[in-house]
């Protein structure tokens, strides 16, 4: 018996996005629970003691236990699949891109994302305005070094689709909504377009 | 035959101290390589092209291969060991925590320490300094966090030592060299001394 999968998030979020391609290039059906970040839905008292102590979506329930962190998430809905390295060093070579990902390119691709496309650059404050620039920066630096790396090797990891395509196609895909030229990123874009080609493909929209 | 592991550090980084403490908890040899990042030596055209595109260490090198990002390369000590989780709920909540620790942790509890304790506050340029409330805010968040999760439970994850631990004590157990006070997170204090009395222990500064 399997205990039943509720993604508790924000459809818009390219962090939930991702559980949501990993649950659909798996088959595993997925209950959906909306919370709208900009009115502080995941900060009530309720969202804190029941769903996450951290305040943030997204966060996949099993059962009556709870996983925050998008990439935790994913690796429990793909533990034991293909989408997991078999191979000792490439698992942790997929974990290396996965921690990459939260590290050097959402705090940069998608901070601006939700900034620009959501809340938009008129309602930014000072220190956010102020921040953009170093953003811009790494966010390029990011996408770039994606891209050195995807010259001439269909995957991020190994020669098949693992979680690290998963989970860096989520915020890369739509970089443009922040202001990236995906154009600059030949390599980026030939893989976008293969992750998106893989059968069991979810849009963000859907 | 095991290949040689060799890890390209900086030793006062706690990034590199918890592949040095996952590695002397599982017996394992080390190599230790010495990078100064104050002087750029992580920046190098040949650091960039064999070890680490990114430009930072902790990386650890597996025969001719290299894993860079510091949780990364842990799992790739760690795994299939008792320091994962065989329960696979256990297992992505010990990633949760180690996710946690990239995106909520370092960031600020690292980042205040090597601001302070490193690089010096007179040093700081102005928009570092105006960082600095946010990310005293957000480290004293995630201690909180901690905090609240440690009181009554032994370790972060199930009741025995994992991942999760090594990756947190890091930089948790020096958050008094960027002006956290540990007294004010007691259930912290007492998982920092069970952390410390494991077997095979290996302090920072060794």
């Amino acid at each position: 018996m399997t205990d039943d999968l509720i993604l508790h998030e924000y459809s818009q979020s390219g962090n939930c996005y991702k559980i949501r391609l990993t649950a659909a290039l798996l088959g595993a059906p997925l209950e959906r629970r909306e919370y709208d970040i900009t009115k502080g839905e995941t900060r009530t008292p309720q969202f804190l003691a029941t769903v996450n102590p951290n305040g943030r979506i997204p966060v996949l329930q099993i059962g009556d236990r709870f996983i925050p962190e998008s990439n935790a998430a994913c690796f429990y809905l793909a533990d034991g699949s293909g989408l997991v390295p078999h191979d000792r060093f490439d698992r942790a070579d997929m974990l290396r891109w996965m921690f990459f990902e939260q590290y050097n390119h959402e705090p940069n691709v998608a901070t601006l994302r939700f900034w620009l496309a959501f809340l938009g650059e008129e309602r930014l404050d000072e220190m956010q305005r102020a921040l953009m620039p170093a953003k811009r920066a790494a966010g390029e630096a990011a996408l770039q070094l994606m891209d050195e790396h995807l010259a001439g090797r269909s995957h991020l990891v190994g020669n098949r689709l693992s979680l690290a395509d998963v989970a860096l196609y989520a915020y890369t895909h739509v970089a443009e909504e922040g202001g990236f030229e995906l154009s600059r990123y030949p390599a980026v874009g030939r893989w976008l377009e293969l992750v998106a080609g893989q059968p069991g493909y979810l849009p963000m929209s859907a």
